[in-house]
């Protein structure tokens, strides 16, 4: 364990993958975790996180605007994440401390490319919102979406509700960038209890620390 | 004057350029202008100019939002802009009317690029937030910025009330902006009475319109 508190110091770890993966779940337990092993880390939320960020996460959210464009919802992700780089993570970053991240851009690439926008550009107007800071390790959670959509309870929101052909889209969306870059990402199968998933990620974490 | 209103017919038009340079005047006598020689002309007004927009523009202003980063600014800019362009300028523009646009991606490459972002890459967001939608014509109004600050009565806002060598770099990026697209940009004088800028503006139109 050590050496996953070492290697974490200074470092920008992402949780990503599609609804009902169970991430929220996953990353409370993750840094209960690595607390107790003594990692300093700052977790977030994006998007929102900040003052500003929530304002932003609340037009975002509003069902008043069903009538938001593809490519305004892209970009009001990126407002918000943006602030959220330069407030929350560069400084906890530069204070030594692992940062963990609840979806980056990796989601907006994945939603707004399965809702219509070319996924190389999201990419792009993702660096250029960022500053070019990205994830020293994403770890998305992969589900094939009739399983992940099964374990949502309650009323499905404005994105979940959306039907399977576009869900397996944000899927392959998903598995196409950590194809594209898997120095970077880490895919975990999201099935089984909370507890494997649990297990697979420290495991994921311990093998990508020891090398 | 029938060249011209036949010349509008679906043509997007952008007055920009530094602050107190008079725009806001001279949209309106131009809109007022275009109507009365037959044209059939949608103003609006960049950010903003929808519901979601205005929520946008709310933060943007919101004086609690010092700490916002220029990223984040940039960002909401685009969101804004995506939003009314999608929704209103497309639309009115499929119809055959004239969308006459107050401020555009002009704007943000010239203010956020001073505020430390690169023009370009600011450029490119814009191209991605409208999906390639550029102005057939954006009439800059220009002014030394030690004239155009001293024109705007009662408290400067946040933004005008940056120094002097801030708002050079706007009218600098501006100006350059005009140079790389010359078939794209009219450079006015916006100095003297408002009668004087606006006979400007028309000639300008008219010139453009029959040729």
């Amino acid at each position: 364990m050590n050496t996953l508190t070492d290697k974490l110091a200074g470092r920008f770890l992402v949780v990503d993958g599609p609804d009902g993966t169970g991430k929220s779940t996953q990353i409370q337990r993750l840094c209960a975790w690595l607390r107790d092993a003594g990692a300093a880390v700052t977790a977030v939320r994006d998007p929102g996180g900040t003052a500003i960020g929530d304002r932003i996460r609340a037009i975002l959210l509003d069902p008043l605007h069903a009538e938001m464009a593809v490519r305004c919802e892209t970009m009001l992700y990126m407002a918000s994440r943006a602030q959220l780089v330069e407030q929350i993570v560069r400084p906890a970053l530069a204070r030594g401390e692992c940062v963990l991240c609840d979806r980056y851009i990796s989601a907006t690439v994945a939603y707004q490319g399965a809702g219509g926008m070319d996924p190389d550009l999201v990419r792009s107007v993702g660096e250029a919102a960022v500053g070019g800071l990205w994830p020293d390790l994403t770890l998305l959670l992969d589900l094939p979406p009739e399983v992940g959509l099964s374990r949502i309870r309650g009323t499905l929101d404005r994105v979940e509700a959306k039907d399977l052909a576009y869900h397996r889209r944000v899927r392959d969306i998903f598995l196409r960038q950590a194809q594209e870059a898997p120095e970077r990402f880490r895919v975990l199968d999201a099935s089984g209890t909370p507890e494997d998933v649990q297990s697979r990620i420290r495991q994921a974490l311990e093998t990508w620390a020891s090398t």
